[in-house]
């Protein structure tokens, strides 16, 4: 009977086993009312290009350099892409990979490309090339669009592949360096397209759209499977969460290939926005544009933060009006949150995985913070806080037995999520998808506590707590008093072996240039602020090694720390 | 395997044979990658209501009167009210009737009722006892909540109900002579019930949450069931339609029992905003709430924004801000939408029925327009426009083929809807359902015309264009004309039989207060603007007979003309 009202294809835990039959009675509102044609439509972003095309069709869509397309005229290159690849064969379930910067290009991939019913496949442009191998042979690509700046990594990573996948070169005119690689280029595929091409209807919301791989740090990366509902959900999501309204002009300094720059492909053209695409993230062309378009929108890791607040004098330029920014990933520190404040933007700090479809978690902002002094206002936002509007669950409780910690700000648990913004699942690997949906939630690995007042906040990722003396110690916490060092760029911290303490703090820092401090300064400074046990026994000045997608490897640093001798010790 | 993927449950028609085998292979992204509880979750607008309490406990919810409720409060009252109902036998697909203004009663009614599993069947004010005994009788209601000041209909209309529904009393203070004729009031009810209650969860988000009922002018009404699904939709596709963005302050002058207002109870609550509740629509009370509550958003029909152009000197207030008023029912004369301009109000014009949730089309605004006169752009505003964000398809065209009409802007058709927020059907009336469904479309009654930019006009209720001559004369135009001139309050032009060219135009006429001008300036004025066929031959002053959503009755008119001697009318 569930299958005949529709249902969801599953049957549900019961809350309330009494309620029951009740709920599931035949009553006169399941007799004759079946969805049909004219009353149901498959949820898709592909209506969002095709709307706003058909709506604005005149209205500049993309800036990237001196080249502009109007809304009509992306629509017209998305279905001249979807009709090209048609004809080569690709279809429905097919995985087409992409290595590109923000360039339009790989916008059009995310707007078009599921015009044919294959899956986008966008990979992070700074993976080395053993991962782009494995991706490639994974998602089984039919397809690979490269921009000839990544030539290189591609051109090795096809090596071996069988099938060969069909190579197409973006020869973005900026770059002059890297090699050509492909049978065509991606304006000779789009030559080859119908710009009147008529997409084949979708038939279910749940088909795939995109495909992500996770960067592994110990593991082989895990491919990321979204849907067509879940992505035109947090689309709209996001039209809240980062306070939109019609018209957004949006500058593309998160990386679309990074959980598909987190849906804001879609939400800025469901508002009929303008895209400003970007290739090199540096704050002197960020200020440029930012002032030259009014830019109303950007996202961006706190290190993109940071890069703004201490880009020198003359990249810095004055903004023209209130820029919101949308950051996640981790938390940024009070001092960056305060640093962005100065520059008049408006910080909106979210938090999701790949696996989330970007922000499912905000913290949302309550009017009545806005007279508290600077230092508690960034100390509330920076708390990953509540679920967004279209996510279902989201609760720090214990992974094994789901029962939610004690909302104290202290007890820890795990971060759990649930909704129509949780992936599909892991591609081939059933084992990783049912351990990751354990209990009917998502384990995000993620460590937190949950407020009084109903906000989350990660205090770690899991294995990433430092123990010591019985004692637990949140890095995130060192790490957030060392940045409110004036001479501190960069601060990560993990555990030591210890002989008396089983582990102690030790810190990784990078200064800002020209700055001058010594490890002894930093730890006072930090005695000043923290618990004796929570202060760094170890400071260490250095470069910070991260994954492609800009994260600290901690498990790298925790690895420096165990082998540390003392003679590179400061401190302590 | 279309079932084994989750699909809508019916099969679509293909738009391309050829494509049909490539889009239903079954491709490695359909193994092992199906919905559960934790990727899953049903649409409903019941997560809004939960969501905005978590967060903003303390924020106002609700302004009365001197009645205040926070979120936190609204929330609870929502639990007591859907618990004690449960309790008292209430569950998944019975109908609950109201009649009630714009109360926080019927707020919480839209907002948390659907916790039971019982559908909301907002009963219309102003309905004769006849049919709200109608209505009660084919909609089965097992609980009628009444608003004493329309107890005496309700009582009326309660005689020989078999089973007798369960009764409750609105006592509102600020009503003091309707009867008490419930088992007990709203508030002894809410007592009854249980602050903490934990709804059934919801297993499919295509089940019943409303019945409205159109208002017949001649058969019986037809019983509009919406879903879970369709309102949460149209609710995100409302925040974009009227520009909010967090925390609107928004005044309920469209009454909430029709068509759910739109969607709007949920609309403001998904963005934590205030619903300032209004009982009499009368211009003075609406003023002093804009300024008083910094109202930022409000909806009605035409005839609203009439009634605040026209108020007096002394009702009328200057507004604090800018405030949108979006307005659908029938298309703002220009001289309305000049008015509200010149008062500081923002129009949005949409277009909807009972079966589109609301507005479905609106009149999307392109910032190209903001420089041409007046005149212009009122004549562009009032045209009713595009597909809104979340509906799937709009189009003028011949009901029978379903070929669209050529796009010049004046060869007719009808107008045609399709997509997510179309009633799930007629409740009981499957002839009726299939009939308004046929082709794949919602057939929506309304005859108008698709301009070149796609953007579509209504030109007149089906079978209320007036044939003079073997020439179609929209009557929306000659109202139009005639709403330009300054003596003007409200005119509806009907086709009168005559005996040379079949058919001309009569047209009834309201003056404003203090107004006087004859049946032979009006003609005049009509003559000076509009070709010579559509000109008025006959003027009438009198009121105008309007149904309880405040359509003009053009039936009654019609027969009024049909039926007039020489000597009541004028000119000609």
């Amino acid at each position: 009977m569930l299958v005949a009202r529709g249902g969801a294809g599953y049957s549900l835990p019961r809350q309330n086993r009494g309620l029951a039959n009740a709920m599931t009675k035949r009553t006169i509102f399941d007799e004759n009312l079946e969805r049909n044609p004219a009353n149901y439509e498959p949820l898709t972003p592909l209506s969002f290009l095709e709307r706003t095309a058909g709506v604005y069709p005149g209205r500049t869509a993309v800036i990237y350099g001196d080249r502009r397309y109007t809304w009509a005229q992306v629509n017209e290159r998305c279905k001249r892409l979807a009709s090209a690849l048609r004809r080569r064969g690709v279809s429905r379930g097919d995985t087409v990979s992409i290595i590109a910067s923000n360039t339009p290009e790989l916008l059009e991939a995310h707007l078009g490309l599921s015009m044919t019913g294959a899956v986008l496949n966008s990979i992070n442009v700074r993976l080395d090339v053993a991962t782009v191998n494995y991706i490639l042979k994974h998602g089984e690509a039919k397809v690979l669009v490269t921009d000839r700046q990544y030539s290189n990594t591609a051109k090795r990573a096809l090596e071996g592949l069988r099938p060969k996948p069909l190579v197409v070169d973006i020869d973005d005119r900026s770059i002059t360096d890297g090699e050509l690689i492909g049978e065509l280029d991606y304006e000779g595929l789009l030559k080859e397209g119908d710009p009147d091409f008529k997409a084949p209807r979708l038939e279910d919301e749940w088909d795939a759209v995109t495909l992500n791989y996770t960067s592994g740090t110990t593991a082989d990366p895990k491919g990321v499977v979204c849907s067509h509902r879940g992505v035109y959900l947090n689309a709209l999501g996001n039209v809240m969460l980062a306070g939109m309204t019609l018209h957004p002009i949006y500058l593309w300094t998160l990386p679309m290939f990074h959980a598909n720059g987190w849906c804001f492909p879609w939400t800025v053209t469901v508002l009929g926005g303008t895209h400003v695409c970007l290739r090199r993230v540096e704050p002197g062309p960020i200020f440029d544009l930012l002032v030259e378009h009014g830019v109303t929108h950007l996202c961006g890791a706190p290190v993109v933060l940071n890069m703004l607040i201490n880009a020198t004098e003359h990249e810095r330029k004055p903004l023209p009006r209130r820029v919101t920014m949308v950051t996640a990933g981790s938390a940024p520190p009070a001092a960056v949150l305060a640093g962005m404040e100065r520059l008049g933007f408006e910080v909106v700090h979210g938090y999701g995985l790949t696996e989330t479809y970007g922000a499912s978690v905000v913290s949302a902002w309550k009017s009545e913070w806005d007279g508290l002094p600077l230092q508690e206002r960034a100390r509330l936002k920076a708390r990953q806080g509540v679920k967004t509007v279209v996510e279902a669950g989201a609760m720090v409780a214990d992974p094994e037995t789901l029962e939610p910690v004690v909302p104290d700000g202290k007890t820890p648990g795990e971060i759990l999520l649930r909704g129509n913004i949780m992936m599909k699942g892991y591609l081939k690997n059933p084992a990783a998808t049912k351990e990751a949906f354990r209990g009917g939630w998502f384990h995000s690995g993620d460590v937190g506590v949950m407020h009084p007042d109903g906000y989350l906040e990660v205090t770690d990722r899991s294995k990433d707590i430092v123990i010591s003396g019985g004692e637990n110690i949140s890095s995130v916490e060192v790490e957030n008093t060392l940045y409110g060092h004036p001479a501190v760029l960069e601060a990560a911290v993990v555990a030591r072996p210890d002989p008396k303490w089983g582990e102690a703090p030790c810190a990784f820092v990078t200064l800002k240039p020209g700055a001058n401090v010594g490890a002894e300064e930093l730890i006072a400074f930090c005695r000043e602020r923290l618990a004796g046990f929570k202060v760094p026994r170890t400071v260490v000045f250095s470069e910070l090694p991260k994954t492609a997608t800009g994260k600290v490897q901690k498990f790298v640093l925790r690895e420096r720390a165990r082998t540390l001798s003392e003679k590179e010790t400061a401190g302590g």
